[in-house]
């Protein structure tokens, strides 16, 4: 187990992190996608984020990070059923590039069933990202039916493979989160309408700011244990508002002027479909519960909106703004 | 089992849910292609459908949909002669990207060969869509060869596969139903032609029906089961209303002087083939069964002309209008 | 077996009728090409004469479809020695798109060797073709070798494979019919110049004729077998004629003077090769037949030139009128 | 066994029938290339040529067409070492288009392996061509590493096999004939230097031969054995020439008068290399010898000339006129 | 074992002898690029460094150059556990192009499976390169996943596997060093920027320096013992300067000073990303090192800045000076 | 064992005798490149210089034509231990297009794993070619990395194949020669430069050579044992030459005015990197020992520089004369 850097120190890239945390709170989002620069710390934040969270608890030996809870809904329920449950930090898979469909939903084992005549089934990495994270870096260059596929599973939470005269059916929830640098190369706009949320993330322009984060990779570099120490107390306030605001989510409200004043934006900045109003109002909701109040304001609403429909626009040609000036001038137009 | 939105609950998109109620009135109409914009609600409307037909009765244990009645007419008849019939849901099957041809038309299970030595076929997509439906998401991005293949089963109702040193038959009657976003790459003429009807989806521009739309996604999302009661009263009037259509379709007339208006459009608008008025014909007697009418009249040919003719049409480079619009100028002049 | 449209319920298209029934008199014509629209009815022609046709005698079992009279020629020969005669309809086969050259000519059973260690040839298409019909669909879109090795079998009328260990051959007697687009893509010069005889069809224009064909489809979709009562004389008499012809065409004289005549239309109308004059002759012939001439006379050369020299033109860059025209041109110029 | 047609009923052709009799008489001439026209008999002339040679001696049950009279030299001496002589046809081998290298070469038969544990060489296209000829139409669509393979071993007459831990060698000489049409694609001037003559066939122009043409191939057609019995003397005394010349050949003297006349006319019309030399002394020494004379004279190098060198010439951007016409030029200016 | 050139027989290229130093000084600078000209000696100055460290102890018979210190943390740890420690060379992979990433990663030993039923892990050349080189030779011909795949594990120093029903896990600690052509093809920037520090070499343009190199050349390539033997000394005192940087290196102060200079000059230079400001560090603290100093100056990080920063520059059009001198420029106006 | 063509009778071409003598002499001159015309008898010279040599001994039986003096450097050592040694002709690999790295390099010998279950290697071409002479016709038509894989066995004298679980590792050492037409694409410059030698051959434009040539041909081919009789002697001197310059090699010395002479040659023409002078270097070094010398003078360094540098030199776009135009304008300005 490598040491992980803190999520709380992390310093700037306040959309990335909004955007992170309201994942974690309404996993209902379905995916974030981060664009931007090369070392701009991308990587890092998500796993930082994966290392704030509290073990899990799964059953032992399970190749499906089993929930001791429900372990008959797992292929390998018969095989573990007297297993113990034990703790094991919350999963983070990296998708590698090159990865074929059969190393990310699982296949058969073939050389077992060639060599002893058994058939089994060797689970992917979706079985191994199942209750954690699943990281795509460089998203824009997997092949659409892969980025379609997982983030159909994304959505389901349910994995099933059919193929090779298997029949295999897993639980798969986990938090899919891409990037990618536009500048080679897009995703169709039918995939990327499909991630919840989408950030923009830039290499910072104040010095004070580059030279902090510097010092911070320096230090975390030559003395983990001690760099962890000094943000031991932030990282558990973090923690603690998350596990908050999961729990009052249910009950936060949407005002149906809220409701109106998100399809207003959403035909406004002129986005194609209704996934944008959908995702606004669920966003909205997580941010409120993260504030701790009981309905969704405008402000709540305006936090959210550039994450939520900035990929969602259609390109004006007449109109050479960014999509996030494009959505900020909507929402101050209203 | 996952709750379903129901059909009746779906607001607007009348073009979509009359071509899909027609289709199921009228089998030998042999598909739907929706085009149309994405998060439209395309997927959603089919699976409503397919949730709200009873459920059928099957042989248990088979791997075909096998029906009780003919039981005899499936590869699974001999190793099922004692299994009893149960319920089941009507199949739904959608097709991922990038499916193979195998994993379509089913093949040898090669595994079960190679380890115990036992040839058996491995039914594919097309026996599990046997009795309900097969959706294909963006099929303009499927292989012309798996398009073609698909049209011909849907066309004759049975899977022929001799391959392999296996002679398999078995049924496979479903609705096929193909979903695209024309931007993303045509399908080629010869394939459009074979399916039955077509629509067009579009983003709703009405705010009132957008907020109505938001806010049953929500409401359905929150509390599934609340939301399906106060539904339940409109999806059994329109399961009535199938039923009555589909025993009545084969005694409705069609009028000489409905087809010669029907082949008169035709010419009119230059459908290329005879396709056109047949489709025009059959889908006319659907729309009078469903409204208990005892023959056609021009209002039905009206009123299905667009599905039947629109992917039908020439392109015309000196009338810029659609095909909706071409269709709707020469019904006006007859 | 589903009920087949009958041959003589076919309105208008006469040149692809003539075509068919000249191939059908004649094997040594080669094949038809039929090029045009979709939805014309090319299918369901074909259809129609292989249905037309009387029953033929096969070796029960027989995966060659082997004539009984001459079982020995066949490589099942030993293990069916002592198999009945029985009664088939007219081999039909419709060559599916993407089919590999193995599922053609037959290849290796390897499952079976794999599996049980005996090696057995696994027929193909060929032979299931064999004595009937192999119908491709779209053959500007097959790829040239495979084009080029069913030409090359339908001359021969035999099937020999060579592969695999294995040196298998069987007769392979079919009429090859290809149909296709000519927007969709062209065959090579090379390979057009093998077929026999080729014909355009089109949409008819005239209204009666169209709203005829939408009435009898639905006539007989509705009661096939009232349908095939109705055509039943016409049927017979079809047959009775082919049959005649097919008799008499050895005895039917080709005079110097038609030689000579044919030559020079092909001179007029710049055919390169002989393939021109050869298929010109034989075509007269065979329509002198059935008209039960008993030598070819200048109106058996005339009807036949269109079908038997379209395709074997070259391009003139200075004159832009079809192929059909010029061939008539040239007709009315001798 | 089915009727060829006779090599001395080919009407007109000269060029294309002199260059087949030249190669059959001097095999180190290389290979014979024919360019043309569709449908103008390039193959019916390569078969005749073939069928009218006398039959060979091969040992019963070779898979190589071994000689009995050097039966040690074959990899199946061990198990034929008792096997009698047998009378069989001069071997014809068509190369089907696609024909990969192990289906020419030969391989390994894996099934054979796999099966019964045995290895075994499964001799391919060059053993069964060997003592015969081997015709590839459409050489231009070859890949160019099996033309280049294929003129390897027509130059050294055996066929050394060395792969998968096979060893095999085995004699492999035969005539090689390509045909193809320069429109459809060149062969690399590397390639076509290695075949020794090369002609042009067009379809003919007067129209008695034409007529003839179709009239021969008619009585062929409808009564091969009247017809061959009519040609049965031409085809024995062209047999006759045949078997005189080759045995003339090794006699046959190039006075130095006549080698620098034909380095002389390679020069002026700028051949590559020095094959256009040797091929010009050979074929002019097989014309000699054909004649009955003792000595090549002027008269064999101007009618071997084009033949030879046609294939050998730059193409020359101010002289537009073709190849023959240079070389018929330069034979003038001598 | 073949005889090495000497480290400190290399004539010029002190840049590219620099960056070797650094970073077998401090291995988290990442890897070195090399971009050159060919015949410059890039792979003679890697493998001298290579064969100028002193050799490592391996437990003997290991297939992963398992360390004798932590052997339990390889997979072999099992079979190997009574196997003693042996010394040997320090090792160098040199990656063949067209490598396989099945050979780069190691993979199951198929043939053993197959043969004997025993499923082992065949290591790669990922284990070959432990605690030694991996040279890639023109790098930028290497696929693109390949290269990300060796710039992750030399970033974590571990090798993780996990397909084909295999897991397994084993140190891979390397020093990656690319070259490459920049005329035959770029690197993707986000590849590039993932190596540590680059160089460039040119051919050298001194008449004296150009034959005292081929005279090093030829007096090693004719007695390499005695060319040895004449460097022992200046090999042995750069090899002591190595270990006593290595042991210095975590005592060497940044001061905040140098850490704001260093970011300056990245702004200045307009490197995307922050990891120009962290190799700058990390390259001056080594740089620091290797003088014995206890602090970082100003004249190490202007040292170190065109070997860390140049990969790093966006493409400025209006600025066509090459990266070094934009470089310098910036340190200058510093 | 078919006659070769004597080196001695070939006529002209004095360059590319050159530098297959040089080669010959000095094997770490690394390969030759010979450019042409097609039919310029490269591949005829290649053959006879490999004719010329005695034979070598080997131990018999062994795949790896492993020499008797070293036999345990050989895999086959313990199967051989007690083989004796035979003479065999100095090998030649003549390497076919579409030769795969399996065949090049050895491979496991799959069938025999798979049938007997012993794992065995195969060796390939390399073992075959050791000892001896390897040549590529067309070298620019194989694939880059079989070309570096070639270059880097020749360099290194050594074949190490590392994979499918095999580590086998075999003495390589031959005559690398490729040839090549650069009207058909070229070597990427990276692989020209690793060759030692370049020649260019041209059809020669003489008359009286050219008649002598074929006159030559014609007798070798008519009879091929008087006509090596007749330069039996001059075989036998060449023969001897070789011997003795081969042996007086080691002690030819490089005068340092000569290394300047090379370096300031290759800076005139603008060579990169340092290939150029260390080939001219070893190239004078030869040609001196093949004239009996003891030191290389101008001369020496004059008569081989065109075939050292001609492949060497940048494409000057200002100067449109041939590399070897341009060496010898540098040559005649030192």
């Amino acid at each position: 187990m490598k040491a992980k850097f803190p999520f709380s120190a992390i310093v700037g890239q306040n959309a990335m992190r909004q955007a992170l945390l309201l994942a974690a709170v309404e996993p209902r989002l379905g995916g974030v996608m981060v664009f931007g620069d090369r070392g701009t710390g991308k990587s890092t934040a998500v796993r930082a984020l994966a290392a704030l969270l509290p073990p899990i608890k799964v059953v032992a030996g399970s190749r499906y990070n089993a929930d001791p809870a429900e372990r008959e809904r797992y292929p390998d329920a018969g095989e573990l059923r007297h297993a113990k449950a034990v703790e094991a930090p919350v999963p983070f898979v990296d998708l590698p590039l090159g990865a074929t469909e059969d190393r990310v939903l699982g296949a058969l084992d073939l050389e077992r069933a060639l060599v002893s005549g058994e058939k089994r089934f060797e689970p992917g990495l979706l079985a191994r990202a199942h209750r954690g994270f699943l990281y795509i870096d460089e998203v824009n260059l997997l092949e659409d039916h892969l980025v379609d596929l997982l983030l159909d599973v994304a959505a389901s939470g349910e994995n099933l493979v059919e193929r090779e005269g298997l029949s295999v059916r897993h639980p798969a929830r986990f938090l899919l989160i891409g990037s990618g640098n536009p500048e080679e190369g897009e995703l169709r706009p039918q995939l990327l309408d499909r991630f919840g949320l989408s950030v923009e993330v830039t290499t910072p322009t104040d010095m004070a700011e580059r030279v902090e984060i510097v010092r911070r990779c320096d230090a975390f570099d030559r003395d983990p244990d001690a760099f962890m120490a000094r943000f031991a107390d932030a990282e558990a306030a973090t923690l603690k508002a998350l596990a908050k605001a999961k729990k009052a989510l249910g009950k936060v409200v949407v005002p149906d002027a809220m409701l109106e004043r998100a399809t207003r934006l959403c035909m406004a900045v002129g986005a194609d479909g209704l996934r944008g109003e959908l995702t606004l109002m669920r966003a909205a909701r997580a941010a409120a519960a993260l504030e701790g109040k009981k309905a969704v304001g405008p402000a709540h609403l305006a936090a959210v909106a550039p994450s939520a429909l900035r990929h969602r626009l259609r390109k004006n040609p007449l109109d050479d703004s960014g999509s996030t000036a494009r959505i900020e001038r909507a929402l101050a137009a209203l």
